[in-house]
């Protein structure tokens, strides 16, 4: 992080603003306290209508963020009370980080320096007693898509491979579920390559993978909308992306899918801006480049009464902590009531008829249905 | 509206901001403007790049504004040229109002007090030139179904019907698309209520009709999600919602439809205060009340490319205008590229599978997948 930027937003000789940790940071230093609440209100929403818990989190924890110069917050989500259920409490835990050594560097002193970059990362949600806790997407190296040079690839893995190895002991230690996004690579189907979640389970196993449906770059927001039809109460969503292609997205699309599905996310993005050796173009018409944009971090959760937890650092690394009460999910769905009355059925069969090569889309326009109508 | 509110956004005696007109206009008040710059490109998103520009509307329709006392904004989307189709820029309109005449007046009085509020609104989006007008959910009566009681029904009209009339004629004056969200009844198969938008033409013909799959409360956003099937490129989603209930979701759905289908969204809620002669609970636990909660009015206009208007007032009637290029539909969907790797059968497929009674969702845990897998 440049240590010249100011915590307030500093203008600087564009007349552009840089360098604010957060956009809630950032109006919560320049908006009276009564203005800024109710900023919060209309930007972070209120949560059972109350504001906000923050978590009293272990010193321990809070040590290791000092040390290792890492963002860390915590804030609790809660439910009403019900009297067939008890709370049903999870510690979540969202990590973004910036890479570790220039691209320049040799492969595997790169990942290996990504390793021990998020080991005290880890170790303070380890400590902090987060039960799952989930990496960006492509932790385990430089998100060098952008560049279209194959050589990136090396960084594939097995989901049983360094990276799993090395995260399956932490899980074991701290008996919490990691989950862990890397490019995979499938040995057992010609070495086909994935964008994929790995998930250790709390006793260090392996107990499953998620692959996206999209490879690496476009990832869209129906990733998030087709698990409504699972079971999920929570949904990660390990991303990569730079501020002009989707800063004034990066609040809507998840609390969105958390909204309009009634399950908690979490939304992870890396840090800081990568410098590859060869420059490459965008496909926009712009000069070659060296890097892809500034990755601007802001990581958060957001859950199904339409709050959100404000976000890290756009510069730093960080470690996101929330507490959440997983009943209110089922709360939220009781309370729209789309679930009393939805059909599932009409859109399944739109759905069928879309698919058809001869799917016509239904067009009115006044000459033709004044005729048939009249 | 309450004339003693102050516009920079007053403190009242229980310390809460009251009376502000907008969000936009309570930040740009309160921050100094380069920072307002900054957070305004964070929550506005911009358009192509640029910020939004400023329409210049003729002066009979901000004379209309000032007359009759209502918010009047305008505003340009642009999109980028293209060799092989010509820029096809539609002028379109929103308008929010509050209710005429207390709930306790003659029905028929309610009605054309509401006739003859809207008229110099709708006129001002005639002279200013809009092509297409859309007016607010039961824009003909108060929004009473909260009340639980039936004989709010006899508002019900069908859709060539008393407001039909007044429409059309104005309709086919300014040459001018108008969608009339209203109680309809179908007369045809035994008197069916419906929550259904009339579509009259520019030349004065009723040429369709949307009869929406929920019942006036309960509009989910997955009613949006439910149009990219359709050659959409602009979809209008005429609201009633107030404060509690949504207004942290406001910003969030529309815009996220709108990114998510590459289509522009009109939003429109509608304003005040419904007060009715007998009291209702909400099924809340709360007490019971006379009034629903402030309807917050806000509505405004989001576009594919994540950006979006100013929101009109939390209080005051309103028109907003928007000059949109619809060919930033196709450039943000070519821009994405989902439509080059969508696979909508996938989705056919689950959705298939999940509408059967005997569906189960696939759950992994630690000790059932260690065993398969081992």
């Amino acid at each position: 992080m440049d240590k010249s930027i100011s915590e307030n937003g500093e203008t600087v000789a564009d007349g552009s603003i840089r360098g604010y940790d957060s956009l809630h940071q950032l109006l919560s230093a320049n908006l009276k306290p009564e203005l800024y609440q109710e900023v919060s209100r209309l930007l972070l929403g209120s949560n059972c209508g109350r504001s906000l818990e923050q978590i009293v989190l272990p010193d321990s924890a809070k040590a290791l963020s000092s040390k290792h110069d890492f963002d860390l917050q915590a804030v609790r989500f809660s439910a009403d009370e019900e009297q067939m259920r008890k709370p049903r409490v999870v510690r979540v835990g969202l990590i973004q980080n910036s890479i570790a050594l220039p691209t320049t560097a040799p492969f595997s002193d790169q990942k290996t320096g990504i390793f021990e970059k998020l080991k005290p990362m880890i170790d303070a949600a380890g400590v902090a007693g987060v039960n799952i806790l989930c990496l960006q997407e492509a932790w385990t190296m430089p998100f060098a898509f952008c560049t279209r040079e194959k050589k990136w690839c090396e960084f594939a893995e097995p989901i049983d491979g360094e990276s799993a190895k090395f995260l399956q002991e932490l899980a074991k230690k701290y008996n919490m579920v990691i989950v862990s996004p890397i490019l995979e690579r499938d040995m057992d189907h010609g070495e086909v390559l994935w964008n994929t979640a790995v998930i250790i389970g709390n006793n260090g196993n392996i107990i499953g993978k998620h692959r996206s449906q999209y490879m690496l770059r476009k990832t869209p927001s129906s990733k998030l909308v087709s698990f409504w039809s699972k079971r999920c109460e929570i949904v990660f969503n390990p991303s990569a992306t730079v501020g002009e292609l989707s800063e004034p997205m990066w609040p809507i699309e998840a609390r969105n899918a958390a909204i309009a599905n009634s399950y908690f996310v979490g939304s992870i993005n890396r840090v800081g801006t990568e410098v590859f050796p060869n420059a490459f173009t965008s496909g926009d018409g712009k000069p070659q480049h060296n890097d892809f944009g500034h990755f601007y971090g802001s990581s958060y959760f957001s859950a199904p009464d339409a709050s959100c937890t404000p976000s890290l650092s756009r510069y730093r690394d960080g470690l996101m902590i929330s507490d959440m009460d997983l009943n209110l999910c089922r709360q939220y769905k009781d309370k729209w009531g789309f679930r009393m009355t939805a059909r599932y059925e009409v859109y399944a069969d739109l759905l069928d008829k879309y698919i058809k090569p001869d799917f016509k889309p239904q067009v009115v326009s006044d000459p033709m249905l004044h005729k048939s109508s009249s």
